[in-house]
């Protein structure tokens, strides 16, 4: 779950920061005039998946299998839980683990002389259940299957 | 720039691991009749942009202005250079600090209640120029400008 | 808005379908024990917009700005209402419209001797109401401004 | 294969079309003082993938189970490949068929009274080769397993 922390818009009078509903989770600052916003203590997710394609750009090259397979053992290496499916990985983990492994395949593809890199990528998080690349996959075939009966 | 990183191939002879150029990098260990690889050490690059769209899922409301208005003033408490526009916002920075914040991104709207979020991204990383995103955008109204003379 | 449309279920008994309510959009067949269904003559939206990054794939060339700087021409060409930003382009109009066009610049850049092409987009559509991407951008900026007051 | 299309940038003088170098593709009808362009016959290519990620937005609903289920029956229904992931579903065929058929996904969730649809896609096209979903991943697996030799 989401570990603590305060959020509050950039400009708010005192007596509405007092009224503001997040009482656990203060940090803010009240003082005269004025209360001081801090967003540096919202953490990151603890828990998220990223489905991303890797696209190395102005390579004479045309195929991308080479690149796609380094970044296959850099996932394997990482220790994170992935999938590679015919247009991307996904790989679960903590928002961190996730965003540092995909900044890594960047930095490992530049590492083989490829000047840039693009990536399109799908992440998602969610705070009410924890849920596997399997279950999402199995919660939809279950019903297709209901409806087939 | 990118700063120095080891990659090693997976199959690489014990005598050529030694001859390899990242000293200072050196994770590879020689033992007999193979060498383990290790990506621990790579980097996450030191620039990139990003481009993402946030959508809240499972929300009562058909609007999601509000929680895009929330994010808008994470990122400008962030200090990072980003530009909103109507499909997403684009957010430059090192690899680190942009992730960083679209994942606090993710927190402040599951703080807002939101169950469930979506984000949707493009990401580039270069290593031959730094270029902002108002460079991109004139380079490419020069060549059409110049195009119609 | 949308035109109407018949969507069925996959279980329906021959009497319940005999009973539904889009009876211009008919095309199950009743037959002895099951109800085929057909989605043949489910519309496209009217409206969408596009949001769209197209990059070429092993040009030699790791400068993308003449394959944008064509499809620029390509969207002006066509008459639809579009937007060009750091990290894409937004285009409105009907999805068969946009969704043409879109087609239409992979052509043109494989036109120009480029073997691969790939494109991250999102695409959004929605039945409550008509909002241009300047309407979404300024619906934003007017909570960011009532916020700071 | 990519059916004949001519592509010219928009202004030009009648010498220089004289002079561009497609002649097989001439469409431009040179006239006094300007050469008017036409994209319009632009064709839309004739293979794609297709790789989406439909999200209902502002339904009380957390899960997207129900609607994802409905777009696969959709999916099946078409006659196109197809194969749903955990992240999303990646779709062959032309790029008419396949945008066509992702249009009437957002008609279909729309249908069941969603006034808001958000999709992510990752689209390919590819002039060199015929490549399907199987032979895409069959390839880095092949890489992946001669470097563990």
């Amino acid at each position: 779950m989401l570990r603590s922390a305060v959020v509050r818009p950039a400009r708010l009078t005192t007596a509405a920061a007092l009224h503001w509903r997040y009482p656990a989770l203060e940090t803010a600052i009240p003082c005269r005039g004025a209360v001081r916003m801090g967003y540096s203590t919202v953490p990151t997710p603890e828990r998220c998946y990223a489905d991303f394609c890797l696209v190395p750009v102005g390579t004479a090259n045309v195929s991308v299998a080479e690149e796609v397979a380094e970044v296959q053992k850099l996932l394997k290496d990482s220790g994170l839980a992935y999938t590679m499916h015919s247009a991307g990985t996904t790989v679960e983990g903590s928002w961190d683990e996730v965003m540092r492994v995909i900044g890594q395949a960047h930095s490992v593809v530049h590492q083989k002389g490829v000047l840039r890199v693009q990536t399109s990528m799908r992440v998602g998080t969610r705070t009410d259940k924890k849920q596997t690349a399997q279950d999402k996959v199995k919660r939809v075939e279950d019903l297709l299957a209901k409806g087939e009966k």
